[in-house]
């Protein structure tokens, strides 16, 4: 498995630890922060909407804006798992283990182990 | 970047390309082949029930269960993706240029060249 | 008023009365009692499913549809309410109310106090 | 049938009429008007947030809420129907027919037979 391949958790992760810097910040500067602020209603509307958003931009059959409201989607799901002091690891370790991915999931585990024994 | 960090994605691209294969299957063998057999609504529908679970046990604040209805609407958002040509990368993509990663994109995207070329 | 006019809250509130008598019934025989056995969240999942075909029939432009699958979405309205105690009347008296039909509500309030007197 | 009982209906009926009368207004001076203005696919995304916000409201068991966020549903759904030429009554039937109910839509019909022949 080269490194490149696998780019894309590291964007969910590096974009919860973004999510996870902001929460406290200031609501006037930070979207994240103001949604916080606002309680985690705030947060879930957003996964309503986005949905919503999402189905009609599939709809429309509309690639550019299915990946954009998706990619809302997403990123709202990812401050609700913050809110709750999830990980979306922990999603992605679900979907792994539903979907008969296990030897890859374990493989991960593994990786993972290592990586703590390495500090990194 | 150690390749253990970012197993993630390889979970939603693995899981896309189980999603592609299971698609033209048989429906009394496969949910995905169903799912594709009853037409594009059946899965968008998927998305806004999904939505809704993922809601309900964030409001319950049980983490086990936000998890599991994620799982299930980040899954029936790959088989949007794939009913419509796309895959999950295009969406971290958008969320890793959006959220200011794009050094990190830009990363991925030299690698996934050099994957190209070396024939990856 | 003529009482032609009026029959559709009549059918919102004689749904509701059908809806409370059939609430406790038997899961086997009726869709109402089978939901309300399977718990409140039951209920609340098909709101966010009927409202997501709803939008998905309003993109396909498609009026026969629109009108069922937002005769679901009330429907499932109905159960909610039930399930917390509310009356559909109560989401009109609020409508009436917001919209600055005020007159309206309060003949309507005066024509309920007029009904309780007379026993019906 | 009391004209009280069925004041509810005429609140829907009178709604509609509201938001069709505002539907080309001055968007600065009515939220009607700026829905509208803003194309088909907002009215349909407020669907998927009312909705959510309503499935969040029952979560909290806060009565006062889902009715309010009921109503916002409602009034929503009115504007959606506003914009494909329907009307409440379309949807009022469909519950009625659905639902056993026919005995009192017969009795409906004809009285709007009769209000058509009136002349009002």
């Amino acid at each position: 498995m080269a490194a490149g391949e696998t780019s894309g958790n590291d964007v969910l992760a590096r974009l919860a630890a973004v999510v996870a810097s902001r929460r406290g910040g200031n609501p006037d500067q930070s979207y994240v922060a103001r949604l916080f602020s606002k309680g985690p209603d705030a947060i879930l509307k957003k996964i309503g909407e986005e949905a919503t958003e999402t189905v009609m931009a599939a709809k429309d059959g509309d690639g550019s804006r299915i990946v954009a409201e998706m990619a809302d989607l997403w990123f709202h799901c990812l401050l609700a798992l913050e809110a709750h002091g999830l990980k979306p690891q922990d999603v992605l370790d679900e979907l792994a283990r539903r979907e008969g991915l296990s030897g890859l999931e374990e493989f991960a585990r593994r990786k993972a182990g290592q990586r703590e024994k390495e500090g990194l």
